[in-house]
């Protein structure tokens, strides 16, 4: 009887596929790959290795020895009830995503700061609209919420545009790689925002992250701040951001929401000085991002086939 | 008899106009500011220097001895007759934009390759979208023609997204600050466009640069290929390059047009695979800017005191 891996991820390529049967078929497995979890379900109660963002397939998967998530995020995975198999091991695919998130982040930084929803309303009329007042990344005060491979990746891109300083903020208050100019504990985060132009967030989905901008601390931001959140959408409180956005004080680039799809009567649509993508910073869209999902998977694989530690294993109840 | 300085700019601050002042009036200048050059006309008859972008002024002013426009590109004053005055020398402000100018290059790079004008549509019509192929600066083969100011600031910005390779491609083939992995003579654009997953263009207006990019060289380009220009629009053959948009096999950011304003029945304004921005690149509606082309002309303003060749000293005429 031979072991079982789904692969249950869309837009793979043949490449990658051949990467993956190329490891797996030496150490014994069968492997199926399916485009999406719902077409993996007929499979799932045999699997012993789930490659994908399945907590679905993960209840119905008793002989379940590892899920690999290709996303960054898991708290989807948290609770009772998610894995049927007690003795599951859950890894995440932390690293894949600084690179395409990293260009979204400058990205509607730049938009916002450009001012280029007016501009590109203009050219839709036919106008040839000058003079808006703009502002650049250079020079700007510029403070990072969540310091891992987003973050980090994030103060890379930005360095190049010459701001006049990058801070970190994380839950040690160290700075990891020396890449930003200070790094500040989460504690002391009152103490940042007064200073930051630009606020860019990038945190997990967790208890303690939830409205971590609140109205209280919007507040603190000065007048004409920028922030950008590609992180997880409870972290910001959606409904105190409104008035600051309608009021002009704040603007914002949001990629995520605390309800997604964002509900068809959100006024977040509407709102002005807002900027919205669809949950589109992270897309497995980029081909380099999917090589590097891969890659990563097949590296932490060739340690479990070893009987070592996997590399990115995750607790998704921490 | 007081020596007459026009200071003709828009969008000065007090500090600028203070900054002026305590350079010029020591020197026996009575300096006199107005909003635009056609404000300005009046005061044109006495003027020793003005500082501003006004060819109208130069024609009218037969005691000038200097001009200096807050402008990089200074085309405008070629030909026989736009100074009254045959001494009158012309200075640029090359320098100042490479800030502005820069993200304004990454920020349409990013908009293109991440399909921001199909999301940004979605969102208009309250559409969850997702999943569109998107690509990456990031591993991009680059090439950037022109490799003064702007060409280096742009190299410096996106050295920081990790592309491929930064080709800069100029007359001389020198390598300016080593800021590209490598310099390539103009002679040799040919070799370089089949390479090239994204193109800039930053070149001044000359008769050498006019359609530099035609029918044949877009040709050379590879499928899929980005091209932006923030340079002048007559370095890019427009009626070459609308097939090329059209068909999808290109697709290109225009801040510069042959015609500018761009005319209101102009194929461009509705063509698919094209993101225009009204020649907003450089605006002087960065406060860094404005700083930068004060600082500029003020440092010329000291050589000139004191009898000094101008350091940013042009001949409109070459």
């Amino acid at each position: 009887m031979s072991r079982k891996l789904i692969v249950a991820i869309g837009g793979l390529l043949p490449a990658h596929r051949e990467a993956i049967l190329s490891a797996a078929e030496p150490e014994g497995f069968d492997v199926t790959f399916r485009g999406s979890p719902a077409e993996a379900m007929p499979d799932a109660a045999d699997a012993e290795i789930i490659f994908g963002n399945a907590p679905e397939l993960a209840r119905v998967a008793p002989k379940l020895r590892w899920l690999c998530t290709p996303s960054a995020g898991y708290n989807q995975y948290a609770g009772p009830g998610v894995f049927a198999s007690p003795e599951a091991m859950l890894s995440n695919s932390s690293g894949a995503y600084g690179v395409t998130i990293s260009e979204h982040v400058v990205m509607m930084a730049l938009e916002l700061m450009r001012r280029q929803r007016e501009y590109s309303g203009a050219v839709e009329r036919r106008e040839w609209l000058r003079g808006l007042p703009v502002r650049s990344i250079c020079g700007s005060r510029v403070a990072v919420l969540g310091t891992g491979d987003l973050g980090q990746t994030i103060a890379r891109r930005l360095r190049g545009f010459d701001p006049a300083r990058i801070v970190g903020v994380n839950r040690s208050g160290r700075n990891p790689g020396n890449l930003f100019d200070e790094a500040r504990p989460i504690a002391e985060l009152d103490a940042v925002l007064p200073g930051c132009d630009l606020l860019i967030m990038c945190l997990p989905g967790a208890p303690e992250t939830r409205h971590i901008l609140d109205g209280r601390r919007l507040a603190l931001l000065p007048d004409g701040a920028i922030v950008i959140n590609v992180g997880r959408g409870t972290s910001i409180d959606e409904e105190a951001l409104l008035p600051e956005l309608r009021s002009g004080r704040i603007r914002a680039g949001l990629d995520v929401f605390e309800t997604e799809p964002l509900p068809q009567d959100s006024p977040l649509w509407t709102c002005p000085n807002l900027l919205i993508t669809p949950h589109a910073a992270g897309n497995l869209t980029l081909p380099y991002t999917v090589d590097k999902v891969v890659a990563l998977f097949l590296e932490d694989f060739a340690r479990y086939c070893k009987g070592e530690p996997l590399k990115r294993r995750v607790d998704p109840n921490k």
